[in-house]
């Protein structure tokens, strides 16, 4: 149980005393700090407190261990699950003026940035030195906000999801005290995985101040084209040989022919059908790229892909991943007056064609429009449901997406792929995971945080 | 505490009596069981149970667990920091019977094997698939022992660790529960990462029975090459210029002037000298390995390396390969009649230099002779300490480890990359690791392992 009204007044005001401006208790950004962008009721916490520091994070845990006030860790805002809602109030604790890239170690081909660094800036400070962070997620996510919902995005098929890149952090624990987690190492077999322990954990373990992260170097060579195909097995095929000869694929994202018409009107997409079709990237020195290039179209037109059109100039690419990363505008647009609510669920590769071939199906029973857009080389896919504002068409698709991830679970799969569980995907929690493991993460976070401040109500089910 | 001898009686006679022929108290089989591959006093079990199955596993977990008995899973017995000695007797749980593929998935690039199998055994199966297993550990270890590790190898720089290729698992509790952690997909984003928290736990959490694992497509071409340097020094530049570069290097071994005048007499390798030198392999297409050649032979000439002689025939390269991992039985040959003991540490990349030349430092300081070899693109490396049989020797070898694994986290290293904690590191676990996350790693172990039963007396210090 929470402590009674005056408990938590005394909480907030022994924040304010203790963080004056930093602190606010006003309307706007308690509204603004109640939801992410996913399409679920706000819950507004009592509180936002802008931490810029780990010693901030630090001093208010402990005051909020010591009164059992709710603790809702706040990145960019852009979580689609629910993850920021502040169901039982408490306080939105803000890490985004933790924006400072604290080091850049390129021959070590890492970096070490506060929480609150966003993938588009450390990405802008890291061009001049001819490296890159490769996890990106659609929105302007921050760092630490990745850690906690294990992001992923179009180039996991190449270099891993946020998971694989992550070498340590600093973590502040439930009741104020910080410890360091992983290290610098490329690998190291020292004990329990803490780090990656808390990655996925969306704020109910621990909250992320800084990462350690693993850079790439900017490859000399990169090239895209886009290939249609008759049918969608022809595109799951490809991919599944694709990845069978080890072509070291740097993206490589498969569009539905509803999605494909979408893109074609909002991106002025010329000379292009209404077809299922991918979007290939590749990248490396030019006789590996080119070499990339000829077996991939040969992969692709043996299952009847056909009209490439290779681009390595960077203005050409960056119009074809323009359209590509614009999809969720396309599909406004596609419905002008409609949301759109995106879904999220992964199948082992070979299972992909089924699936989306089942989810079609289930889109046209339920008479909604959903364009489907795949991380395809993963077998994870979206679809963005476009319904008619009002809780009416929110029910229409959240049934929906639960039939869409009743069938992924079906065939092999995981309820999510990146995007995480926070509110909206408990209920899938208990289908995907047998209750022993459920009792292990029970068991887990009542271990770390035993007064249940640290986003009390996300990720793990009622038992 | 532990219960009194009767009570241990009343155990192993319970599972003696459920398991009969599968259960033994013979002195052979005690003393085989109690020690790995390291230089280490053996700890003998009071029995050994071989398991058939899962249910096996749960059923001797059960039982120890009412007991209190304590139990170590024994795999191939090739670890080497004394993981699977039995500090306080009870049984080793031997699983290397458990020993079949259950399935390989080509399409997925998948496959689940019971703990038991090795990375041999599993190649051999994989190869006319035109599939491989990519984590390459030493010894003849078992992929459940491989996960208990967190091992490593040769290819870790271009295909990751255990780590990053285990999907999902089986995995019993103390108390005989029977769980699945993770699932079939490349990615997934729901709950707490339990998969990589048993990976590397050593035993001490949970036996793992069953194990999802990523495959990988065999290139179409594979080289390799040889190439010695003036400096040290010069061998580090090219690695990590390398890396810069995003050459998707497979192996990149180094061997100093020591271990490679060990290496020219024992495998016989004519016309090389005793120099720093790097061992190469690079995959891919036939064109990309030409690419992947020049830019390396260029990187390292600018760095002082001479002599490269690329070989893409199968006996060459198996020559070239066999030499570097016959590196331990070089080194015995270097020094008859005395015994090789490996250290293991890992440092960032760009302190490699500063980390092996003190290594020189330390070894010639101590007397022995320590050739040395590092997976030169992960930064972790390993000396083969040759001393005399007896005590003494043991007792410089352990002085000259501890000074290096010292040196190696004073340069902002890990005490191990691959070999892990076991009984013989633990002094280093709270060196390397703040007092914050040694209390969660107890934590959690008391959780999960409330009567201590597992593998008790490894991995975490005492308090």
């Amino acid at each position: 149980m929470r402590e009674a009204f005056e408990g938590r007044e005394t909480a907030l005001f022994a924040l304010q005393a203790r963080f004056g401006t930093q602190f606010s208790r006003g309307a706007a950004l308690r509204e603004q700090h109640g939801h992410g962008e996913g399409y679920h009721l706000s819950h507004e916490p009592d509180a936002v407190l802008f931490a810029e520091s780990t010693e901030d994070v630090s001093a208010a845990l402990a005051l909020c261990h010591e009164h059992s006030l709710p603790v809702v860790a706040f990145g960019g805002g852009t979580s689609l699950e629910g993850q920021v809602n502040a169901l039982e109030g408490g306080i939105s604790l803000d890490l985004s003026r933790m924006a400072s890239i604290i080091e850049v170690n390129a021959a070590d081909l890492d970096c070490r940035v506060q929480a609150g660094v966003t993938r588009q800036a450390l990405n802008l400070h890291l061009r001049d030195e001819g490296l890159f962070f490769p996890v990106d997620p659609g929105g302007e996510a921050t760092i630490g906000g990745m850690c906690a919902t294990r992001a992923s995005g179009t180039a996991a098929v190449r270099y891993g999801t946020i998971r694989e890149n992550v070498l340590g952090m600093t973590v502040v624990l439930a009741d104020g005290r910080v410890t360091q987690l992983g290290g610098r190492t490329r690998k190291s077999a020292t004990g329990y995985d803490l780090a990656h322990l808390m990655i996925g954990s969306e704020g109910t373990l621990g909250i992320v101040t800084e990462i350690q992260l693993r850079l790439q170097g900017i490859p000399e060579v990169t090239a895209a084209a886009i290939c249609q195909f008759e049918t969608l097995g022809g595109c799951v095929e490809s991919a599944i040989q694709i990845m069978q000869m080890g072509i070291p694929i740097a993206r490589m994202e498969l569009l539905d022919d509803v999605q494909m018409e979408a893109c074609i009107l909002y991106s002025r997409l010329e000379g292009y059908r209404a077809l299922p079709t991918m979007f290939f990237e590749v990248s490396g020195g030019p006789d590996s790229v080119n070499e990339q290039i000829s077996a991939i179209e040969g992969l692709c037109q043996d299952n009847g892909g056909a009209d490439f059109l290779w681009s390595t100039r960077d203005d050409e690419r960056a119009a074809l991943w323009k359209a590509r990363h614009a999809v969720y505008w396309a599909c406004l647009a596609y419905r002008q007056g409609h949301i759109g609510i995106s879904t999220d669920a992964i199948v082992p590769i070979s299972a992909l064609t089924a699936m989306i071939l089942g989810a079609k199906q289930d889109i046209d029973a339920s008479g909604l429009v959903a364009p489907i857009v795949g991380h395809i080389g993963d077998g994870n896919f979206h679809t963005v449901m476009l319904v008619p504002p009002g809780e009416a068409g929110l029910e229409r698709a959240r049934a929906l997406d639960h039939k869409l991830v009743a069938r992924a679970l079906s065939l092999g799969g995981s309820a999510s792929g990146e995007h995480g569980i926070g509110l909206a995907k408990k209920a899938f929690m208990g289908a995907e995971h047998d209750p022993v493991a459920l009792d292990i993460m029970r068991a887990i976070k009542a271990t770390l945080d035993p007064r249940n401040i640290l986003n009390p109500g996300k990720l793990l089910p009622e038992p």
